[in-house]
């Protein structure tokens, strides 16, 4: 390949100048989707893309793309670079942002390189990917993808009482495109992993070939309250305990399975909660996630039987209800092998790996061959203003993405 | 021994008549400490007492006396059968009342009799045991036995804000005796057992030699909150499990120990309590307890042990914090052998035991020989409308102690 470098200290300068957007009085950062803040983070972007000579075109559900069409191109479909800039109540400057800033920089740098690309290349910001102020969360590039209706995504009513579409057309991004306008050829997203598995193994990416699977459940616990004094070990039925018992049970099996298989209890309440009470019930949340379906279903299928034979042995009474459902994301095989290729052309070391959070990335395999690149996030901190990833591990994944790019699009 | 019979038809009649003072609107049943209701109750009492012929005697925080003084009979010293008639909120009939009126009956079968006993014999009614309105409880034994001031007793604000002592001169029950007026030669008392050891055994009589000694430790474990999807299981710092593997570890341990060891874990609190985030802190009780000082003190140097371990492979710190600590008590042993004997005599099937629960027993037994009797508590249930003693057992535990009272102060 001819040596072309992108410009380490444009892309690092727009991160910082987008991170100092939508800062609140005591300086925490909240870009929630079609507020005011985050109205002025896509005035900035666009900003950027109009400089960068690209073709802007805001969607309906006022997903932003920004187009590189070099002239005699006649493909239709677009190598589509995205992520989004909303953002968490008090963020990191990193999440999303770090995604859609290295495309802008990757289609900037291919195009003073004097390159001619087989097919357009875009960037896109996709709307409310946090889902934060209105659900869905990942719903811009879920519309896109077709998977929930226009109508019903500018229906979405916030945490703060608002209609998404209403919001979206004060702050001028009710876009005019119909979603999905664009066909993509490919989907690449570039991220910060949110988890501590590269830091830990001392590698610079990971070339993601799985979003994991989630199963959430909530699961309740009947046991009978009685006096902590008088009642013998042997005669109770401690839902506290019974759930402490799938507590230990969930880890047990979740070490013992393949090591992107996890399993957390994050939530639980006991009553009466009396320190003098056996617990008479025990309501609490498990989360299973797994890369592989086939996994996750046997991970279910396992609690589901320690549920019963616990309720038996423990003579307690336990119900489950579903919360959440979604089957694991397989990510292209080819682009995860370009995406490896091009990292250890580089010399960066790199694992294939999973992600355990979701990503619009999930929402565009729907349509097109997809995957994502990741950077470390520093002791796996993220949705926090601690989120950081160092200026070497940017730049990497930036000329990684570059490269899969060029990989991609340029003739051999 | 002469036959002579207690009228169980009075002794059930009065129970039912005093279970039916203090009912609210509603119907559920409250007399708390100098209250109303108690009030109320307190001259239900008091008016038996005067109708069998005892003097009665009320000391300034409120205690109720009915003494049986036999002509000719110059001890000073009296056999004292006790227990409270205040109750918890929604409460059951039996609970303390069973103990005071079986007393009445007994004294009053003895006087009826004709026999003269060596020594005085009197019931008591204690102040405050519940404890419910003002702390501590068992308040009304603890200052006859020297363990409160009567003062410190007085001053006591209650959750309404209210002084017990302006409450027990408002009800007319602030007496003039000083407390421990009355020197106790010995001190029995008839309770039901409030848990399920003598139902699920089969038995009629417990013979109390041991009342549990208690230890209430608060445990605070403090982990890291991450992400529940992008966190491996081997990286983790969860509090919540951390909290799980204690549970587990006290059930098993006091199965593992003798019967009477129990341990429980009422309370739980995790932060941040979401359904995926691994939890940062987990904070609950630990209440442990034994008959046995020894094995007590046993458990809490097993759970310090396990919890320094704990802390190790999972990362974690762990604070803990006192928040209670009884020493067991010991019953008088040629007491509960009378009453072991008293039970076979009779034919009922008896068993020693250990109560989990505190009793105005364990105060007097600081200064006198004291011992308890216990009858079956179907389920086990207590502080509860569906606390229930068969008559059958009542009438049981009421001969035993009239038995009892024979073999002590009769001469042989």
């Amino acid at each position: 390949m001819n040596t072309i470098a992108l410009s380490a200290e444009r892309l690092l300068a727009r991160l910082h100048h987008l991170g100092a957007i939508g800062r609140t009085g005591d300086g925490r950062l909240s870009r929630l989707a079609a507020d005011d803040a985050d109205k002025a983070g896509r005035d900035c972007l666009v900003g950027w893309l109009h400089e960068a000579g690209l073709e802007v075109a805001i969607d309906r559900v006022g997903n932003i793309f920004g187009i590189w069409r070099p002239v005699g191109v006649e493909s239709e479909e677009a190598l589509l670079l995205g992520s989004h800039i909303d953002t968490v109540i008090d963020a990191g400057i990193y999440d999303g942002c770090y995604g859609v800033l290295s495309g802008l920089e990757v289609i900037e740098t291919l195009k003073a390189s004097g390159l001619c690309p087989l097919r357009p290349i875009a960037v896109a910001a996709f709307t409310n990917e946090e889902g934060v102020r209105y659900a869905p969360d990942m719903m811009g590039s879920l519309v896109h993808a077709g998977g929930l209706g226009v109508e019903q995504a500018l229906a979405a009513i916030g945490t703060d009482g608002t209609r998404l579409g209403d919001e979206l057309r004060r702050i001028g991004y009710a876009g005019a495109q119909e979603p999905g306008f664009l066909k993509p050829h490919a989907y690449l997203e570039l991220h910060i992993e949110q988890g501590p598995v590269l830091e830990r193994e001392g590698l610079s990416i990971g070339a993601v070939a799985t979003l994991q699977g989630i199963s959430w459940q909530r699961v309740t616990i009947e046991g009978v309250a009685n006096h902590a004094g008088t009642t013998p070990m042997a005669m109770r039925r401690d839902a506290g305990h019974a759930a402490a018992r799938v507590i230990t049970f969930l880890r047990e099996s979740a070490l013992a399975a393949n090591m992107p298989a996890v399993a957390t209890v994050g939530s639980l309440q006991l009553e009466p909660n009396a320190i003098n009470v056996i617990p008479a019930r025990a309501v609490f949340t498990v989360d299973l996630r797994d890369p592989d379906e086939l996994h996750l279903r046997e991970a279910e299928t396992a609690l589901a039987a320690f549920l019963e034979t616990l309720a038996q042995s423990e003579g307690v009474t336990i119900s489950v209800e579903r919360l959440a459902r979604f089957e694991p994301v397989m990510f292209d095989a080819a682009l995860v092998g370009t995406i490896e290729r091009a990292a250890a052309a580089r010399g960066y070391a790199c694992r294939r790996m999973s992600s355990g959070a979701g990503h619009d990335a999930q929402m565009m395999a729907r349509i097109t061959p997809s995957a994502m690149i990741f950077v470390p996030s520093i002791a796996g901190i993220s949705h926090n203003p601690r989120e950081f990833t160092p200026e070497v591990d940017l730049i990497a994944g930036a000329c990684v993405l570059l490269d899969v790019v060029r990989d991609l699009v340029l003739p051999t």
